[in-house]
């Protein structure tokens, strides 16, 4: 007789294990974050976003104001996929409304000699980890996650959010200094991911948001082959929670990218097309793919769009979520109309 | 006995008929325009941009200066897909270094009711084509264009150059008023390629430039509908020259955009796998994929990457071009190099 509590396992969980479960789980890219009122409120109180992220209490506040309001099945660590460029010795800072900035591009010999103190510098996140999973009821889930080494270097090369044209002519003109640096990434990614799920993240996500026009070869070499290695590191150090990988505008890519590089689950951008979906549910689970603008246009064709993306995708292991972050102007309402349909909903 | 004399058949017409030649044609969208020193010293002497796209003799000879200093087997007609608009009654312009600007949105029945005055409000554009055919060699091709519909009414409900976002979002909350525009746009770009199909063009584009960040429904809904409608309107006007169309950024949804279109090829964007190309090819003819990003780059990567494509996809129906239009400070050795690599290709 096993005398074992039985400890409710997270949804997320179950499907990212391909489990069927009664309905799928649902979070929101960006669920925490400016479209909430106290979070706003919080964001006056605070500094700078840095210290924001790297102050365990406030960070864990944050993850969790979502998690208190709405019904989520998944917190998702409130964090930056810069820390890490910071944490490599580049400098980051954050112009009011204009996103991020940062300083010249140190040299690789420069960011590899900082791999060690890295990890130091980012173990307050490990913190933050922590007390969310502390506070966080069982039965729901956490994610760690950073950013995918390609959009980090892009930030890095570019000093900016671009049209990424320096990154990618960089990478047809100095595709050695990119690898290089795509290394480093690949390494100090894999450790910043131990340290979150050894402090109790139960899936980890690689956010590769700018995937998007990149030709195949480019594609395989700085997307496909650099997460392949994260996990692998990962993996190597006895590691075996689930990842997500989000290679945002990677089209028609996305299928070799689920084949190479050993992702449990892939997170799917608005375009995603039914078909697709269902191919890629053979080998892994799906999340997506609801447009941030319709959640924020509402009314009925939100809730029909809802309803189609349950009945085409609620077969297999399928993440109820966004295609792409949730718009600052969303009203909380569109929210709670969307989480009431997809929690009240139950496969046929 | 045959005495009819043999007329070459421009090699992209073979193609576009699935018939297989020795090396695919090759033609470069944005050939003619700012990388040319010839296109610069006859825009510094011409009007504005739009007056120079309404004067046959200059936009003749826009288009056939590549001609004349390449070995392209295809002209396109020098135009833009703003010119729809400005015949339906919007204004539209060009700020210096910043792209076009329009006016207020007319009404849908003032638009309705400039579709006939459009036709010859357009009418030298078709004098522009007749120029072009008459000075071009019998076995290079003529490509007549128009802008997809949805790609022009996002300029029309933006009134300029954007990240879609006002335009997507109305696709959200005004579908009923997103649907009449689209018909208006329909029927004037249906009679627009009539007309130049008329004058002489042998190929008729729809460059629907914005066709990304749609999600699968909408996509069916605002650019496969309308493209299938333009088709069939030009077909029932008993013209039977081939489309291409280019649905840009359409990612894993243009399987389904060549299926229900009725084009005949399909151009395709940087970022399109080998694999997906294989597969149209069994439909229709494809176009694609350098990235002009490369082309500016240069150097033995390029080289590379032309015979890949070469080899990848030759043994289908191939046009071989560019995932997007050329940049305006590609070195013209590089055009250069390109052409020669590929007109001295030979099918193995």
């Amino acid at each position: 007789m096993d005398l074992k509590p039985t400890t409710p396992e997270p949804l997320i969980l179950q499907v990212l294990g391909r489990k069927v479960t009664p309905r799928p789980p649902v979070w929101f890219m960006r669920q925490a974050g400016r479209y909430l009122p106290e979070y706003r409120a919080l964001r006056e109180k605070a500094g700078d976003f840095m210290s924001m992220c790297f102050n365990p209490e406030m960070a864990a506040e944050i993850t969790l104001q979502p998690m208190r309001r709405f019904p989520f099945d998944v917190a998702i660590l409130f964090a930056d996929i810069l820390l890490i460029p910071q944490a490599l010795g580049q400098a980051v800072w954050f112009e009011a409304g204009e996103g991020p900035r940062l300083g010249p591009l140190p040299s690789i010999e420069s960011l590899r000699a900082h791999l060690d103190s890295a990890e130091q510098h980012l173990a307050p996140i490990g913190e933050t980890v922590r007390r969310v999973r502390a506070e966080l009821e069982p039965e729901r889930g956490l994610i760690g996650f950073a950013g995918g080494p390609w959009t980090v270097a892009t930030y890095m090369i570019e000093g900016r959010s671009s049209d990424r044209v320096a990154a990618r002519t960089y990478a047809f003109k100095e595709p050695e200094a990119l690898d290089a640096l795509l290394d480093v990434l690949v390494e100090s990614t894999a450790r910043y991911l131990i340290m979150q799920a050894k402090a109790g993240a139960q899936v980890l996500k690689l956010f590769e948001s700018w995937a998007e026009n990149l030709p195949e070869d480019v594609f395989e070499r700085i997307v496909i082959g650099p997460h392949r290695r994260v996990i692998e590191l990962v993996r190597a150090a006895g590691i075996t929670v689930p990842f997500i990988g989000f290679p945002r505008g990677g089209g028609a890519l996305v299928e070799g990218y689920v084949e190479r590089t050993g992702v449990d689950g892939v997170a799917l951008d608005v375009q995603a097309p039914a078909d697709l979906g269902r191919r890629l549910q053979k080998k892994v689970a799906i999340q997506g793919v609801l447009d941030p603008l319709l959640l924020r246009a509402g009314g009925s064709a939100l809730d029909r769009r809802v309803d189609q993306l349950l009945e085409q995708w609620s077969d297999g292991p399928y993440i109820f979520n966004l295609g792409h972050g949730i718009i600052l102007d969303t009203p909380i309402a569109h929210v709670e109309q969307v989480l009431a349909r997809v929690t009240g909903y139950s496969r046929p």
